[in-house]
């Protein structure tokens, strides 16, 4: 079987992360298995089915922790595999998949939109809000209320290791918005003049614990001790299927280089470094989850699970899409 | 009146943080006090007297938010004013002031070593410990238990703006303790693991509040909220008499260029940085404070306060030594 | 386009609030429609069309911030449409209004009966139950237990600054039930004696918080401090489906005269009042919900939502009884 | 009319307490039903109905405060009403009520392999889980998780008054699991090094509060204390539909001869004992709830209530079947 | 024996509230012992002394749950009884009493200007500060700061039944300072702009609780919820010896005409009124105390005790000075 | 050196737990250093030195995690040294050390009896009080309470594993207290119409956090969650000095057979008991410790060790009476 090098391209910028991003990540699968169904050369569509299915195959592995991108190949392949079996020919099996991609990648961009248009009715004239690393929903809420004509400020953690609340800064500012950029560290400090906190998430369990940026959980616990509302910003196709079956979502953790140089370990044979990528902000923690479906308590995710994913537990899908990842680093919650 | 430029050269090397860390501030301090004893050349017992107040001056000025300069200080000024009072002659009261200076440095070097007796006390095999910044009195803490036999890891946090923290660990490693080090963000991540968090301070206040780098009362929450056992190690000269009489301690805030480099901050002019040196955390986070004087509740702070500054509020001291700094920045609670 | 007389007055009794409760004035404005449907003079059913909308209109704007009126309205005109884009006649179309305006205020009476019956198993025999403000879901309650022969006592808030609770005391204590009437700021010091505390609400959001009276949040907070259950008695139509997509409720902000008479103000003209009618109660310190549809917890607000309100953001209802309303005072939560 | 002796003898053994454990309990009335329409004799369809009927009665009485018995019992009644109401000959209704019946005690067996399957994923290497009393889910789960190779320790309390927690300790370390054993009081001294605690549920409310036997709540609250997971694992037909419509959950008194000897109470007539079986964990101290049909946040049990036991309020059963049991002893929450 | 008309004139106004406030008590009390010192005809010592311990029993009885009141008098006596018991004749007698009321008096004036310089560091500029009923030494703070050119907003409660908080408000308002009122239910729905609560007290227990007007421990509470500074003004002749032993401050109870008029209560006789004049603010809410003696966390109120009282129990005061109040009315904490 | 029989005998009834209790175990150690005071044949005061001095290392050596026991021969063997450095003669040492032990034996016994006055003075009529284990403290404030005539009742725990809770039972209820008797794990359960708990205490640590049977912590937690006051009854010789200095209490674990026999060990070599005798209740979930100097929060617990041990840091005594006991078990915070 010879999948097309696009497909393998694609694969490869996600796992070196030259596509970085939930939301980009999914929708580049997504447009992955468009191109395989569109370019995979067969008159077979059993041989097509296999293709589609490794292609799957390609994409999920290249970053085994991640939820958003099983679920965008669930998406596509589920109705892929629906048309298999309704006895579509090799011409309708290839245009199921390659719309049911543009569905996605369609219903993703329209998803942060309503987001935006959501969580901006959350933010007032005069607020304080406070964000943390850098996510497209949570950074499209605050701008749409901008240009709503809100006025407010914003507090922007800087985000070790890499630094990403640098960019949510520089986003927030060229728009105009007055932003005041701390250390990670500070979030506490200044907690008890902040209105609300707005982020974004990377993943969402059946309890409604979202995982999030490392250093999310700290902000929520302290935006909680100082009963301030702490918003979570996340598409539906964030939300983990596996965690209703009791999986435990995977964090990933990362290269130490990102914390020390690797001179410094290598003097400190005795020093190790631990990376976490993320952390599990519990539910009570959190006030309101802004989806494109609605705004949702945190104990509102299973509801949404069950909606968008009640097809999960008894599909026919391959079970590299069914089963839980292997655990392969620090599980938590 | 012409003071010897040691006290000057003193004075700017703690302005300018050559000489840094709490501790090493006082004891600068009381030489600097010590030297202008010596050197000041006069046959004048009052011209004596008024130069070392003038002195005084000049040292306090160099930080005026710290708490441990300005206590040492009052402790070597008042034994002088003391002598003086008492009709000391010149040498008597050159006497008097270098050796309340020799007094301080002494004091100040034992109390290290007993907080790091009782403070190991706490220490248990097996235990995962957290620290956060670098603080000599914690550091002997965990050192001295090492010392004792004690075998335990120590979680380090890196301590962003300025990375203190791998400061910590290198010390720590060297003396072969494990360390792991991790960004400020992942304090919480770790939290469930670990057994105690030990840090210092910078200053007590009279109700218990302890101020630290900033993140410390993040950690603390974060405790808190684990059930964890929160320590605190400080000498009593960093307890802040004019707390109790309500002064707040003050807040420096440091340069923005700690936390981004000045470029983004020109392309950026929406952007500002608040970059505090420390936060406050509130006693009912701190399960003990460790002083030379024994291990207290944070409640005890103003017994300590009452014995070792019960002098404070009636002294003879002049104003400058008496008085609430001006508050310059932000202060808090 | 003349509208009967009749609507008006009732429009002009909800402004001024001579109709006042959140069911009583829903069920006015659903009369008022049937009013309309039954004595609008045309033989065009577009035109009819044209005057329900516009009676819709007028109700809707005598009370911006209600929830349950909007609710009401919407309920008939939404089945009005229904009817008129099946292709009613004009009679057809009236019957249908008055229809639904019939179902809606017996639904109404009837949640009322059930909330009783359902939250009446929830009072004990020797209970001390405290109640604030005068709500008549809340009272049934009560009422609906001692009928039943449990034997209770009755905490009541006077309620300021209206001194609604004097109503509320007079109704249970005529019914034979002990009351003992408190203060508003007694609620906690008396709250360790109270075994349950029962108040109505007129808002329920999408995440289970409540609005009610201004002070029921604080009375919420001392229950959830000592232990004690708190129940909120509903009907579902003042869950807010306007929540569901992120618009606040807004809080009403009354007369200050209510508060000081006009002329202490004038003595004194650096004091103003501010007087919200309601707050917010958070979810986490209610522990059901009494609907007519079942006992909820507060998380279990968006389930209802859903089922009763979900053809609200794909309804052809038109933009003034679907967008949110235009937050005109305070807006909390 | 003349019950067949079999039902009458398991109906004794569930009151004597010879069949005991809620699946157990459940498992045999629904057999009990089977043996009716099996074995009742008589050629007239009504007349089984009759029996049918009367058979449930006395299953149902034999503990009444239960709730996986009365559940069990509708299950199989709904089912032969409705092919009762269907038209079906006395054949058919025979064989309604015995496949009903079968499927009852499969779907039992069956959920608890899979409440075993969903719990250990979230059981981790070298994690130490706390359990209480017995409870044959609770147990699943660790022992499912123990067989998939996964190494942990578990303590177990003694569980008094009835000592429970040493048949659990039993199990558990004859599959090869080190187990240790605590008195119930020292929970909270263990709870610090805890990883996780899972426990099952006699019954689960509408709010998603959990009732099981005494001490869980308190077990609960020091996991909550300590941020330690809690986990219930419990199958559906645990869930109390008559909590939807307000009913509370009668907690059972027991003899006090299971705490002290009657000598001793003889001896000392001040000395009275309470024996409650049973205690109320509220939803905010357990973070999911493990049942067949998924993993789910307490505030998810009201969702799988209504999934369950949608037909509960508007179905054709008797009203003894139908009605809140009465409070006979202790009610709680 | 014939006491001073003039002594149970005093008595009398402390009766009927015709004085009021716990510091103008005090010193009235003071100053009936100076009179009685000065005016009782007599040459006979022993009768004086007899005199002067008659006085303070007609003073003491006047409130019997009063605090500061007996704190007075005790100061004045025991120092009478010192002389006394050092052979003072009856010239140094009458002299003794009256320079000790004289010392009374004094200290309590200049305490609340103590209390209004030390607490007045506390307040920053721009903040907003609520205060609740109407305190000399917490109004004093605020007109301090005031004075001092800071410049900031009041929140203040109404203060039902007696409405003390328009006096507050009156005082702040014409000195300058911007004041809100609102009614005292309303501060939990306000508490998230407050930056600091402001109140004074009636007593202070020897674990730091303050007894001080009904409806502050609410406030407290949501202070704490929202992690906002709550301060005490209270000069130490506030705090209880009694409690040092175990006594129970007792809790006032006052007419129920305050809350209702009669006629309410005359018509429905199942009505009645509590009227707790006072709530207990349990330690753990309050961040500070000031005093005249300096700033202490509640958790000081012991130390204070025993330097300002700590002759209570050793004393030869008359047991009516020394035991625990009769507790008359409700009792709490 | 031959020491007397009978301070062997003490010794073993200590070991062994003839004499148990941590107050007859201290006044059983004083009395054994004043029978070898008295009956130790020497004529040499030094010998007589090193002969209590020997005796007082085998009486502490018996129990060596107590903390009542070491503080009563501490008591005794320092004024017997200061005696001995004053130079007394042999009549006068064994006079010193006979009248210290006596003292120390009186002091004891009149401390319980003040705890009984001041403690029963937090007693309310109507009150329902829980306590837990078997404490002379905590039940002569309850025995004391109902000779005042004040009417309550108690609920007290049984205390596994050793049942000390039916000594307590039957003490009350044979002076006529009704009393209610329920398993340890019930606490919770009836916390919630609970009005005090009173409980002792086996040691007092200088953050005012109190050793005591096991399961106190957790009775502590829920009487915390539902805001019922928790009191601790503690004579002053139970404050453990060396925690001043960082020392940790040691808790004792006891033998498994105690909780299960060894037939069931022995047939489960997987099962393993931990049986701690006591446990420590952090100083947040205390409100006062009653002790026979007076009534105090647990903070002051450091003012009370200060006062009374004040000696300790800077004693003569040998080490074995200064330093801190060998960890031997488990130990905690």
């Amino acid at each position: 079987m010879k999948l097309p090098d696009e497909l393998f391209r694609i694969a490869e910028d996600i796992r070196t992360m030259r596509i970085r991003g939930a939301g980009r990540i999914a929708r580049a699968a997504a447009s992955g298995l468009a191109i395989v169904a569109e370019k995979y050369e067969t008159g077979d569509r059993d041989e097509l089915k296999e293709a589609i299915l490794e292609a799957a195959r390609v994409l999920v592995s290249t970053r085994p922790t991640a939820v958003s991108l099983p679920n965008a190949v669930r998406f596509v392949v589920l109705r892929g595999l629906n048309a298999y079996e309704a006895g579509a020919d090799i011409a309708e099996l290839r245009e199921a998949i390659k719309t049911s991609a543009e569905d996605f990648i369609h219903n993703s961009k329209t998803a942060v939109e309503r987001i935006a248009e959501y969580g901006a009715r959350r933010i007032r004239d005069g607020d304080r809000v406070m964000t943390h690393c850098h996510s497209t929903a949570a950074v499209s809420v605050l701008l749409k209320a901008w240009e709503q004509g809100k006025r407010f400020e914003v507090f922007s953690t800087e985000t070790r290791p890499r630094f990403q609340g640098r960019i949510t800064a520089a986003i927030l500012a060229d728009a105009g918005i007055p932003v005041t950029m701390i250390v990670d560290s500070a979030a506490r400090f200044f907690m008890e003049s902040i209105d609300a906190v707005v982020v974004g998430a990377d993943a969402v369990a059946a309890n409604g614990a979202v995982v999030n940026k490392i250093g999310t959980s700290a902000i929520a616990l302290a935006a909680h001790e100082a009963r301030v509302n702490f918003f979570v910003a996340a598409e539906t196709y964030k939300f983990s299927p596996e965690t209703m079956l009791g999986t435990l979502i995977t964090i990933e953790e990362r290269d130490p280089a990102e914390v020390v140089d690797r001179d410094y370990l290598e003097q400190h044979p005795n020093i190790r470094v631990r990376n976490p990528a993320f952390d599990v902000t519990p539910p009570e923690y959190i006030d309101i989850i802004i989806t494109e479906q609605g705004v949702i308590p945190p104990q509102g995710a299973l509801m949404i699970l069950r909606e968008e994913f009640g097809w999960f537990t008894r599909s026919n899908l391959p079970d590299f899409l069914r089963g839980p990842p292997s655990p392969a680093h620090v599980t938590s919650y």
